[in-house]
């Protein structure tokens, strides 16, 4: 035995010896690219007939994609709590209960954010010797206690909210970009959207990605790169260089650029001779806004889009790739959620998830690799407080339908536009919690073909699925719901840095006050 | 001159003995796959998300992939015979004059098919030296004059009319299946398709293609192969080995025999060194049926199906392949119509298209081999008599609207499941002609996005496509229409062969009368 031991000792030693100087042993970088509203039909290897996405085609060819893959809420700021944290929006806490099944996100008035004990996955990440950017945009908070160095990044650039305006800096101020821990300016004026869509925005943060690449692994530094644009966000922007490129106006010169940026961003770990050491998944945050009339993404053949819970809001592109692991050209038709990359990326780098809390996702690494599927994990599809739907194998069931209320819908909000299936897509929140609404998305993606509730098929299935539910809804603690509050004052009126830019604005007089969430 | 005369006769006499003798002179066969009713949204490479054309695909990897590729009519024998014709149904006399803008098709008890003055593709083919065999549906005329082998082909396998049935052989006659100039049994009783939909045929298809090719290669003889099986046509069927296959149930699992009976097809071409040396083509005669309930295609993120002339009703897969000649990978954003496919076969048979009436078929050769695109080719959507709309560029115009009436509707006949455009989609038929609705479907292929005929663009736009329209009506002679007239005396009683058989039913009295066409 202490022979035996003895030995096990010297091959230690010597693989730790070896491993201080061969990359070899290092530890695989991460690089996670998620977008902002792009829909699951907005590539070309998914379906868009303009096929202008030759990058993530060819990106798709060279590893694994995975046509089941979701979010894990139908809107942008959940979605990232969620992917970051590996844990449900409704246990993270980036939620409201101000009203049932309502939306949330974080815009500037709004006075939560990610808590500190909420684990993300750079946290975790620096327990392995990672270095983690941040490139895009945040939405998990932007008062100082919320921003991403105060949670594991060790770099950021770009902003805490979405880039909406130009505001006048007045009622309500322009967002600012940082450079990590300060802003470096403001949109509109410092960092220039056009009315017209024209910005170098994107190229700013390719060429970001980039230099953080190159100096991760001149340092011989693993890294987690979450490269997180917005530029197929409203308002839409892209370089003068794309400007009028797509056959798809604005929107598609924007995908275009995107795409580039991810073929640059692959081409220079692979020219660094590291891409058999790092692991490289796309996404998006949630389906495309079709509400945005003609300028939103696509969700292909799937229902609906952003801010509903119908396959079109949380549907998601989806690309593995990791060159000499995951083997090129694969479909994997796992069920996959942006919250098992929180999961396979701590397990990519050798770290066991927290054992305090649920995590919601699950290691994909066996599915991407060794082509297997775990057929009977579920996917929860949630709107605010409220489990809408779920899906398990290729069964969805819905417990809630809603769309949005028909004021907001004859204001001439429409999450549906051009799409009608009568009693599925409700205009009043509809509670089957009885007699769940199921689908079976193999044979009827666009959920327009429900099964009904005396059929055999039904009876059959149905009670394998509200076992799971049960099951969920038992063990689920609810977080502190953070997107109940808003207040005027919390805005970025003086963010971190801006004494050094004479960029500084007065803060008004605090007026707390309940957010009022449309949809 | 005499010198110079000299040297080239005695170059060509040197060609033509060579020629003789060596295969690099054969004239390139021709292989045309049409798929019956599947949609633009079934293939892998075109987004359908249970990606199950690994054989498609890979046809698409290897040639080019047409995403802007159409049928010449939303249903199926008006398609067939503009293929076969290279012309417009109201060119060619298949469709109706009984109502306006009326889908008509050749059932049996319809009198009319395709007339001896409209010259089919292997009839020219013939002149060359090609032999020519129509597999599976034929569907331009089932009396005996109609047949394919009084229209050029030399050989047949299949039926003339859908596989509707079974029939009790009092009112209606079970359909022949025909091999050659005779019939070899019916459908129901010697070619059997199960009420659960097991069925061999395209199991007998994919062998009668492969000894078709073997025999024309061992015989040194140039081939079109027309391989046009009916699997996905109501009512569906598939072998018992690809039964329960598919994510998508029973029309999945037809998809999965026809997708790999292309690749059979294609190895076997292959196997045979013939590859570079034929012309391979994959498309589908209209739209997915979404009226079918579940089980129909999937056409993408386009609008509504089969019978209109929405996208989702011409809209069509295609796929061209022919190594060595076409580069692999490619995509073609050239507007093409099946018409295209006579004009294109003439050419690479060496072969000038008939100079004594109007061809609507262009030559695709340049758009495949060089990637040049012809932008102002105009696509004609016709239904019936009446051209519905037309599409140049990226930009649709449809000058008439219908889904189905309203009475039709009620009873549950839905072209567009799931789907309501807003005064686009309309249950009567509206004359949009003064102002025609225009659509840009590069930014909106689901035609969901109407630009206001007070725009910029609409003005901008629209003269040109009308000094189009405007000629394409001044040029336009109409046919001598096939599909006014049925007759229960006509169908299927006695047909060819059937003495042999035993199987010749007696035909009762005519009883000629107006065809009535609800849609």
């Amino acid at each position: 035995m202490a022979r035996s031991l003895a030995i096990k000792c010297i091959f230690l030693a010597f693989l730790l010896l070896f491993c201080s100087t061969h990359s070899i042993c290092a530890k695989p970088n991460i690089i996670i690219m998620m977008m902002d509203d792009m829909g699951w039909g907005d590539l070309g290897v998914l379906g868009q007939p303009a096929k202008e996405t030759p990058n993530l085609d060819q990106m798709a060819a060279e590893g694994v994609l995975m046509p089941d893959f979701y979010s894990a809420n139908p809107l942008c700021s959940p979605a990232r709590a969620a992917l970051l944290t590996g844990r449900l929006p409704i246990r993270n806490g980036i939620y409201t209960t101000n009203e049932h099944a309502r939306n949330a996100y974080i815009p500037q008035f709004v006075v939560g954010g990610i808590q500190d004990n909420e684990i993300l996955l750079p946290e975790l990440l620096k327990t392995a010797g990672y270095k983690s950017k941040i490139i895009g945009k945040w939405h998990l908070g932007h008062q100082p206690q919320y921003l991403p160095l105060q949670h594991g990044f060790d770099e950021f650039f770009g902003s805490p909210n979405c880039h909406f305006g130009p505001y006048n800096d007045k009622g309500t101020p322009n967002i600012p970009v940082y450079r990590d821990g300060e802003m470096a300016g403001r949109y509109y004026e410092d960092f220039i959207i056009t009315p017209t869509g024209e910005s170098n925005l994107t190229q700013l943060y390719i060429q970001e990605a980039l230099t953080f690449i190159d100096n991760q692994h001149k340092a011989n530094t693993p890294f987690l790169l979450y490269w997180v644009p917005d530029a197929v966000h409203q308002p839409l922007y892209a370089s003068k260089a794309y400007l009028g490129t797509s056959q798809r106006g604005l929107y598609g010169d924007a995908v275009r650029e995107l795409d580039d940026g991810v073929g640059q961003i692959l081409d220079r770990v692979t020219q660094l001779g590291i891409a058999k050491n790092t692991f490289a998944f796309f996404t998006s945050d949630n389906g495309g806004a079709t509400y945005a009339r003609v300028q939103g993404g696509s969700n292909g053949p799937f229902l609906c889009g952003k801010e509903t819970t119908f396959e079109g809001g949380m549907r998601e592109p989806a690309i593995a790739w990791w060159p000499g692991t995951i083997k090129p050209g694969q479909i994997s038709h796992q069920l996959g959620s942006i919250m098992d990359l929180f999961t396979t990326a701590l397990n990519i780098a050798g770290i066991k998830p927290p054992s305090d809390r649920i995590i919601d996702g699950t290691d994909l690494l066996p599915n991407l690799i060794n082509g297997t599927v775990n057929i009977n994990k579920p996917i929860f599809y949630y709107r605010g407080n409220e489990m809408m739907a779920i899906r398990i194998g290729l069964y969805k069931a819905h417990y809630w339908t809603w769309t949005n209320s028909i004021k907001e819908f004859d204001k001439g909000v429409d999450f549906c536009r051009g799409e009608n299936v009568v009693g599925v897509m409700t205009h009043e929140q509809m509670n089957h919690t009885d007699s769940p609404l199921l689908f079976h998305l193999g044979r009827d993606p666009g959920e327009k073909y429900l099964i009904g509730n005396t059929t055999e098929e039904y009876k059959g299935v149905m009670p394998g699925i509200m076992a799971v539910v049960s099951d969920h809804k038992k063990k689920l603690i609810p977080g502190e719901p953070q997107l109940n509050m808003c207040d005027g004052s919390v805005q970025n009126w003086a963010p971190p840095g801006c004494e050094k830019l004479g960029d500084c604005l007065p803060v008004p007089p605090s007026h707390p006050h309940k957010c009022v969430w449309n949809h």
